[in-house]
C-alpha cells in the first residue's frame, strides 16, 4: 500500500473493460481497495471481470451500485456517460467522487455540468493515454498504466481535494499525471490520434476504390500494415469521438488536407528539390520523437 | 544446395546493403554461390560486409568486378542505376544475368533499355518486398527473404532461360516468386507504399505547423507511433520512387486526397451515420486483410 493514500472503501466502476478493470486491478495490487463493484450492460464481460477478480460484485443496476461508494469510475464509451451519470445522481454521497476515462473532455464536462450540476466539487474528468490491441475485462491487466500518461482536466468547480485524490490513485497505478484544461486536452489529442485516426480510415477506404484492391491489398507489406493499424478500430467509438470533437479535429484534418495537397503540386510538377525538403522536415522530426 | 538449381560461380553485387546482403547470404546458406564479389561506393559499407562474410572480395570498380560474371545483382539506390548500368556494359560476358532490386520498375526498365541495348535478353528486372528498420551490410540477413514476395517483371526481350534462373535463385532464398508488367507492378505499389509514405510525410509537416507542436508530440502514443513509422524513412530513397513513379503516385495521392475531402465534409455537417459507414467500410477490410 502506498503510504500516503488511503485506500478506498468502495471503488464502483460503470463499464468493466479494458481502462476500468486495469484501473480496478492497479489498485488492488497497491493494496489501496477493500471492495470493487462492476456495472455493466454485457453479461459476459461482467463474468469474465468477476472470474478474473477484476471485480467483488457484479451488478446490472448503476443506481443501486453506486450507494455508499466513495469512488466511481466511468468506464463506459462515451455516448453511455450521460445516461449513467443521470441514473447515478440522486444515489451518490454527498464525498463520492466521480471520474471517468472519456477520450475527448469538453463534452464530458458538459455531460457532469448537465447531469451532475450540484456534484460537480467532486467531479474529475481524466483520460489515461493507454490502451491494446485486446478489449474487454479479459484483456485487463494491472500494469497497464506503468509509465503512462494520465491527464486531469478538472472543473473549475472541481475541488482541491478531489482532484489530488484521483492523482494520488492513478499515480499508485504507475501513471505519469499531468493536468491541462479540457479545450488544450481536445487540441492536442485531435493532432496527434483523432486526426490519424480519420487519415487512416480515409486511406484504406482510397485503397478499396482502385478496381483491383485486392490485388493491390495482396501485396501490401510492413509499411502499410503499420499505418493502417489504427483503420481496424471501432467504427462507433471513432464516430463518437469525431462528433464530439468536431471542431479541433476539423482544423487539424484541414492542416493535413493542405500539406497533401502541397505535395500533390510537387510530384505533378516534378519538383525534386521541393520534395526532398518536404520529406526531410517530417523525417527529421519523426527520428527526433520518442513516446513517453 | 538446392537439389535442381545450379550453383553461380561469380556473383558480383553492386551496392552491398541490406538487400544485396541478404541476398548473397541466403545464397550462400543455399550452397548456390561459390565466390561473392561486393562493389559499393561506402567503403565503411563494404568494411562491414567483408567482415560479416557477406561478401569474398571487395572492389570499388564495377567495370572491373564484373568481368567473369555469371549473376550482376544491382543492389544500389535506383538513382545510380543507369550509371552502374553504363560501367558495366562493357565488361559483361554474353550470358551474364543481370537483376535489380529496385522499387520502382517501369524507370528501371528504361534504364536497361537504354543502357544495356545489346543485352536485354539477359536482363531480369525484380524487386523483393522485404526491408528491415535497419540498413546496410551490418543488417543483412540470411533469412531476410524467407517467405517474403519477390516481383519479377520480366522485358519482353528477357529470355525465358534468364528469367526462370532469377526466379530459382530468389526460391532458394526462401521468396515466393510472382511476376507481373512493370506497369502492373508500378500501380499496386503506387496504391499500398508509395502513397501511404507520402501521406505519412505529410500528415507529419501538418502536425509540425502546430504552434503548441512539441507539447502535442509529447502526447503522442501507440496510434500516431505505428502511423508514423514510415516518415523517418530516407528522404533522397523517397523523392527518388516518387518521381519514377509519378503518374501512378498522383493517381492513387488524389483518390486519397478526395477520400479525405468526403470526411472533411461529414465531419462539417456532424453526419454521424455516414462516418460510421465511413469508418467501418475502411475497419471491416482491414481487419480482413493479413500480410502475405
Amino acid at each position: 500500500m502506498s503510504a500516503s493514500v488511503a485506500p478506498l472503501r468502495k471503488l464502483v466502476l460503470l463499464g468493466t473493460g479494458l481502462i476500468a478493470g486495469s484501473f480496478a486491478l492497479a489498485l488492488r495490487r497497491a493494496g489501496l481497495v477493500a471492495q470493487i463493484v462492476g456495472v455493466d450492460c454485457c453479461e459476459g464481460n461482467l463474468q469474465r471481470a468477476l472470474a478474473r477478480s477484476v471485480i467483488d460484485v457484479a451488478s446490472l443496476n448503476a443506481a443501486a451500485a453506486v450507494q455508499g461508494a466513495d469512488l466511481v469510475f466511468l468506464g463506459a464509451p462515451v455516448g453511455q456517460m450521460g445516461k449513467l451519470m443521470q441514473a447515478i445522481a440522486p444515489h451518490l454521497t454527498a464525498d463520492c467522487i466521480v471520474t471517468d476515462a472519456g477520450s475527448t473532455k469538453q463534452d464530458v464536462c458538459e455531460l457532469y455540468r448537465t447531469h451532475l450540476a450540484g456534484h460537480l466539487a467532486q467531479c474529475v474528468p481524466a483520460h489515461p493515454i493507454a490502451g491494446s490491441a485486446q478489449s474487454g475485462a479479459a484483456a485487463a491487466s494491472d500494469d497497464l498504466y506503468q509509465g503512462r500518461r494520465l491527464v486531469l482536466t478538472p472543473l473549475p468547480e472541481s475541488s482541491h481535494v478531489a482532484v489530488e485524490r484521483v492523482r494520488a490513485l492513478w499515480q499508485a497505478c504507475g501513471a505519469e499525471v499531468c493536468t491541462m484544461t479540457a479545450a488544450e486536452h481536445d487540441g492536442i489529442f485531435a493532432a496527434i490520434s483523432h486526426t490519424p485516426q480519420l487519415l487512416a480510415y480515409a486511406y484504406m477506404n482510397a485503397v478499396l476504390d482502385n478496381p483491383d484492391a485486392a490485388r493491390c491489398l495482396d501485396f501490401a507489406a510492413t509499411g502499410f500494415r503499420d499505418f493502417t493499424r489504427i483503420a481496424g478500430s471501432n467504427p462507433d467509438m471513432w464516430r463518437d469521438i469525431a462528433l464530439a470533437n468536431r471542431c479541433a479535429i476539423l482544423t487539424e484534418l484541414k492542416q493535413s488536407a493542405a500539406r497533401i495537397d502541397e505535395l500533390i503540386a510537387l510530384v505533378e510538377s516534378a519538383d525534386g528539390p521541393g520534395m526532398r525538403a518536404f520529406f526531410e522536415r517530417a523525417s527529421v522530426a519523426r527520428n527526433a520523437w520518442n513516446m513517453k
